[in-house]
């Protein structure tokens, strides 16, 4: 049982170390040894814990998106907030994180899409379904958010959030080039403040 | 002469190369010396060529946009077309070559952007001069449409040009993991089609 748990403690390490690494460096630029020295777990034991290094992109992709879904949808339950303001606090609240940050890092999806997306099957499976799960919750505030009357009917729920996931991630790559939010929060006033309004 | 010459090829040779490797590789990924072998220049003499792998980055940055810049441009000359019909047909050109190429490569600027946009300060500016001459002639053909009456006047061509340029990013990441040129449609469709219509 100790043995178990410590195996999970390690595992756990190597995938939030793996999300540092892979933001910092790319995918390519990250070597398993560099990974393993970082969290000090025996240099040539990476296979002990993961398949391949395929297979570790794949997890740190899902443990990477899962506390930004988490997040989207502690905003999108909470009851004295109407679902637009819900996803626009939202947002507010990652632009004002990224701007703490120094612009730095963006999302990590959307960095190894533009890295590996095309070149490694495993990874690209694990990034659709990671986009597709996130686009899934907000196209489920945009349907809330029609249905409370403050979002266009004319357009579906699924269709805009998609546009938003796509706009969202162009403008976090124009953010670490111009070294500012304001392409996010063209983004959201554009999309969320204007185009989607009924 | 003659040397001079040659440089002059070896280097439009290293730098074809380049375009092709880190599309396909990535800026980590991808070695010098691989650069040299592919295009058989001696190992070692990378640094005839360029002051260093940053320097050889930016250039390759260039060398990647300015024929998207002039295959944008003319279409924005042709005095058949007006400028929304020039704008929407140099996008259906686009997707047409990369359904042709399997949805592969994407962008090499939004793939740069993603994993060193924020860690190579020399690729940094590149990126942002390269990305801002594309948006700006998007901009100058969006005003045109303006003049001409087929794209709304209430927002500014530079903050279309902008939205534009980073939903179209966006949808190439996507384009990639989904293997299908839907999103890319999706964005021209949802902008040019609509939002930003007169």
């Amino acid at each position: 049982m100790v043995k178990v748990a410590k195996k999970e403690i390690n595992r756990e390490k190597l995938l939030n170390h793996g999300v540092k690494l892979l933001t910092q460096q790319g995918y390519h630029g990250t070597g398993l040894n560099e990974i393993l020295a970082a969290v000090q777990i025996p240099k040539g034991s990476f296979y002990n814990y993961f398949a391949s290094k395929e297979a570790f992109g794949a997890e740190v992709i899902r443990h990477y998106i899962d506390p930004f879904i988490q997040l989207l949808n502690s905003y999108l339950q909470n009851p004295k907030l109407d679902a637009l303001t819900a996803l626009q606090n939202y947002f507010s609240e990652l632009i004002d994180e990224l701007e703490i940050a120094g612009f730095k890092g963006g999302c990590l999806l959307g960095n190894l899409m533009g890295e590996v997306g095309d070149t490694s099957d495993v990874c690209r499976i694990a990034l659709n379904s990671a986009v597709q799960d996130y686009q899934d919750l907000l196209a489920l505030g945009l349907q809330t958010a029609q249905d409370q009357g403050h979002v266009r009917l004319d357009k579906s729920a699924e269709m805009m959030a998609s546009l938003l996931t796509n706009t969202w991630q162009g403008a976090l790559l124009r953010m670490k080039i111009e070294k500012s939010c304001e392409p996010l929060r063209e983004c959201c006033h554009s999309l969320l403040g204007d185009y989607f309004r009924a």
